[in-house]
């Protein structure tokens, strides 16, 4: 291993604990689509990076949708006869059921039971269940603990408000050399679970601190929003400025162990779905890459056919496909340092990708250019070796003729877009390649 | 079995053995491209719905073509030495070559031989063998009466008659609410064989029947036809109305119990050609798609390039892959009432995708609508279910944009036709759906 | 085997035998990318066929590269303490370095190392090496007989000129009946290397033989440059005809016993590209069709963004992919007399498909024309037999539709496109034919 290659590694795992100490921070705050919790997360994000926090009224119209109540929760529970909490909100947040109404009554195990959660096939484990737009009320708990549960008498107590309050989201940008932008949305509605979605945050926060730190070609938005709900209200308050988004990804369950998987845009073949087929094929992860369907996460917002944004969404193990989803075993354990790190450094690749996939004229299209008087070609010829770095000089020459891409480049000539550039710069240096729309 | 599946069940199979019956009906007469033996079949076509039988006089023009004089047979038969019948038109109708010229002579069997058809490696059946086009005559015998024949003189005689009379077909349309039209198309030339083609006739009424019964979008076009001269001549007739058919099948062999056979028409991605294949696909049946090929049944002349109609062939085992294939072992036992009833179920189900491919405009084309206020979507979420009826949803709503018809949906969304059908239903009954060219 | 099968092959086995022998004439001449071995051997090539010489005087501008000084060798060699010669240009032309300048010193073997090149790997064999566009020099011996120099002093002499003389190349154009062409372009600027590239030379002879003795629909253009510097000085001075290049191969390496290699032009789809894909896939021969790349022989230039010509590379086994390449081993023995007859015919055929390569329209476009009556059907129908035949002739009606060339109808038909001529020729002599364009 190179020195280089030991400071990379070493300096991706030290970001990797520091994404992982930050979600430790996070983790314990009760989140829903509106209320105190996603105020105090924003909050605690705006300590590294200088988020813009934004409080849409209750009862704005978003579309085909209306801005709810502000949920809040000071208390729940539920206290057997003899006084004792036998399922308690303060003990774990995914205890109350997202949006349930005060209660305050007492009822026979009987009746309280349709309001009870478990997971039967993992009885250790806390579910997660919401009810936003119907009105209901609910625990979740352990399946062992429901089963201890004896018939009689319970009290239930909820203590949740709903105000006309507001829906809070936090949004970052941060201006390029174009207007042209790059969208990271994420989602920072659930409570106490990790890798959906504290691990799409940290990992947002870290690709806006270094993106906030570097020259960028395109300006950055970087969206920490409600789902679905959140989506929608930022699209309805920004139409005006959605058709300057020319690439995006929604980050998602980007923490635990499974493989990575990109879902693509519903357009399919963007700039963004091949930057990030590129960057997974040239990485050592084992990957997939999945067609767009309707059904996921704000991608399906972004990407409903009256905007039809070229926004992907990068995961780890798809939702519902790992047993710990929307449990409580989705915590710190499960979501590990070294996942998010390297989650983390595969985003950035594709925004080092967009950043420098520039298309050019080749300034001496009619025959090769002699390249050896420029000393971008070995003296003594005739060997057999493969000569791989003059080879991508050709190719990059050979196809800026103003129809391709350097990612156009790079697929074709199956080399990673990371050299492609390099011999793009070289060129440039030379005088050989102008920059499309510079000549 | 649910009650209604049984009940399905028990219906095809009646239809099924209604079919093989109109069959054994149809199957002693001694068709031809001409003569009285098409009539008799039209008429008892007429029995069971309202045909319009078409006369073509002999000698019309038809493009290259001309009608040929038509051709009439009263008694043919080969007698031998002892004044015995060794071939005999009147026992079995495949002993004649088709379009055989008169004949009454003494001939010894080796002059006799080259006008003797027979199949060696089938020595049992009779082969199927015409000469329309180029005067001549034989006759079609077993191989083991052929090989018992002695040497000596036979008297042969064929009593056929060639008058000036004319080429006969019929015809159904069914308008429907608009002009474009579906063609089903079959043909009637061939005397006493099952699979080919009593199958597709005897389904091409089963479908007139139906279809005739129904509300139909578009209109409905049946052809009983002699193969290749019949549907050049219904070409020519009508050559004003061929660009109103958006849609057309050849039906022939579909009897027999082979895979089912697909083939595409001429330009290939039409949409009956998606459909069916979506049809097959969803189907429980073993089934092949295959391309376009000049060759094969009156598809030829639909999809000749001066026409090149959307008109695909369906059939069961492709003509000439199957031993009995012109041979009098193409009968009643060769062919199966279940392969009737579930060949016709396939053709039915095209036509029921046909009449519902419509285009939709999403009414609510930014974000998604909230289909939960509209009771389209579940009220406690979390769980980790596949929710298939809220996915129907989501894709027919993403793609209603009015580029995607529901098939292109169901294509993408690799789901049947039915239920992307009854999403769209749902949609429109909440007013989300618009049809395209209805806003 | 036929009589003409058998007349073919021995006329083919003469062929390869004659092929081989004239680059038995060409093999010793010591050739460069200038100088009198390619005068030599362009006149040797002159007394088989019309050829014009040009000569293209030293420093003329090409577009991004100058014509350089003409080089050419009396003697070379290194003589060790006894007065032996242990290196002798005169006992191979690869031991010395092409392009090297003059020397005549004394040296140490130490310093005399970093100027010889052998093959560590193939020990007896002598590599090539050449420093065209670099002062330098060198000499190229078996690995053996480096090993046995001993340390002390060496005379090292190298009587080379360079003089501002020409760059030589040769060109025969003939005129067919329009003035598209079809260009054949070999290099001929290796010294002693028979695959790399006499055979190239030797085949492009006896093709430029063949086709000026043929009708010939387009314009044969067949250069003999050499490589790089000629194609580049070629186009420089010939860029107004360039566009009349409709097709193009470039000849290479095609005397060796491996597979048949096509690498597509970079336009990847054109003609010349389907027309080889076909002829090989129709062949016997093992093969490959591998995609355009930037490096490679002149289709780097003939295929350079500002011309992007639809020129291929036909080669056996690719340059760099068998151990004999640019070594002494590249002789008169690894090339085989088949071999090279067997790369011609595939040649040949691939421009008897493109003279032959044609659209038509279908006179009679609705329904199929009768083709009975003309001869062209069978008589008795029934049968089961594939009527390959008629088969072909019903391709080409259904397909001349003045969208498809007879090459597409090959190609869609899954027929031999000598097949599909032939029924075209068919139909042309009854008229149901007319030539695209032609009407």
């Amino acid at each position: 291993m190179t020195c280089a290659g030991q400071q990379e590694t070493s300096s991706s795992e030290e970001l990797g604990k520091e994404m992982h100490n930050f979600m430790g921070e996070l983790y314990p705050i009760c989140r829903s689509i509106t209320g105190e919790g996603v105020r105090e997360t924003l909050r605690a994000i705006q300590k590294r990076i200088p988020l813009e926090i934004h409080e849409v009224p209750s009862g704005t119209k978003v579309f085909d949708w209306t801005v709810p109540l502000e949920w809040n929760v000071s208390d729940a529970y539920i206290v057997n006869r003899e006084g004792k909490r036998v399922v308690d909100f303060k003990a774990h947040n995914l205890h109350l059921m997202s949006y349930s109404v005060p209660v305050r009554k007492q009822m026979r195990l009987e009746a309280l039971k349709p309001h009870l959660f478990s997971l039967p096939s993992h009885p250790d484990w806390i579910p997660y269940r919401t009810s936003y737009y119907k009105e209901n009320w609910g625990f979740c708990l352990r399946h062992t603990d429901l089963e201890q549960l004896c018939d009689g008498e319970y009290e239930v107590v909820i203590e949740s408000s709903f105000r006309s309050g507001s829906l809070t989201y936090g949004e970052i940008y941060l201006p390029g050399e174009t207007s042209d932008e790059v969208l990271v949305s994420c989602h920072v509605c659930h409570p106490s679970l990790c890798n959906d979605n504290l691990s799409g945050v940290v990992v947002s926060v870290g690709l806006a601190e270094i993106m906030a730190a570097r020259a960028r070609r395109y300006s950055y938005r970087f969206l920490f929003i409600p789902g679905t709900i959140g989506s929608i209200t930022w699209l309805a308050r920004n139409e005006h400025v959605v058709s300057r988004i020319k690439h995006g990804l929604v980050l998602t369950g980007i923490g635990d162990e499974g493989k990575m998987t990109y879902k693509k845009s519903r357009q399919g073949n963007a700039e963004i779905d091949r930057a990030m087929t590129h960057v997974l094929r040239y990485s050592d992860e084992h990957h997939a890459i999945v067609d767009f369907s309707p059904y996921g996460y704000d991608e399906r917002q972004y990407c409903s056919p009256g905007f039809d944004l070229p926004v992907g969404c990068f995961m780890r193990t798809p939702h519902g496909q790992y047993p710990e989803y929307h449990s409580s075993a989705d915590n710190l354990d499960f979501v590990k340092a070294d996942s998010l790190a390297r989650s983390y450094a595969r985003c950035l690749e594709a925004l080092e990708l967009l950043e420098g996939n520039q298309s050019y004229m080749n300034q001496n299209p009619k025959c090769e250019p002699q390249l050896g008087r420029r000393g971008l070609y070995r003296a003594v010829a005739g060997q057999n070796e493969k000569q791989t770095q003059e080879l991508v000089l050709l190719w990059v020459l050979n196809l800026s003729d103003g129809q391709h891409s350097l990612l156009d480049i790079a697929t074709r000539a199956e080399m990673p877009f990371r050299e492609v550039r390099q011999a793009a710069d070289s060129l440039l240096r030379c005088g050989l390649l102008v920059e499309v729309g510079k000549l």
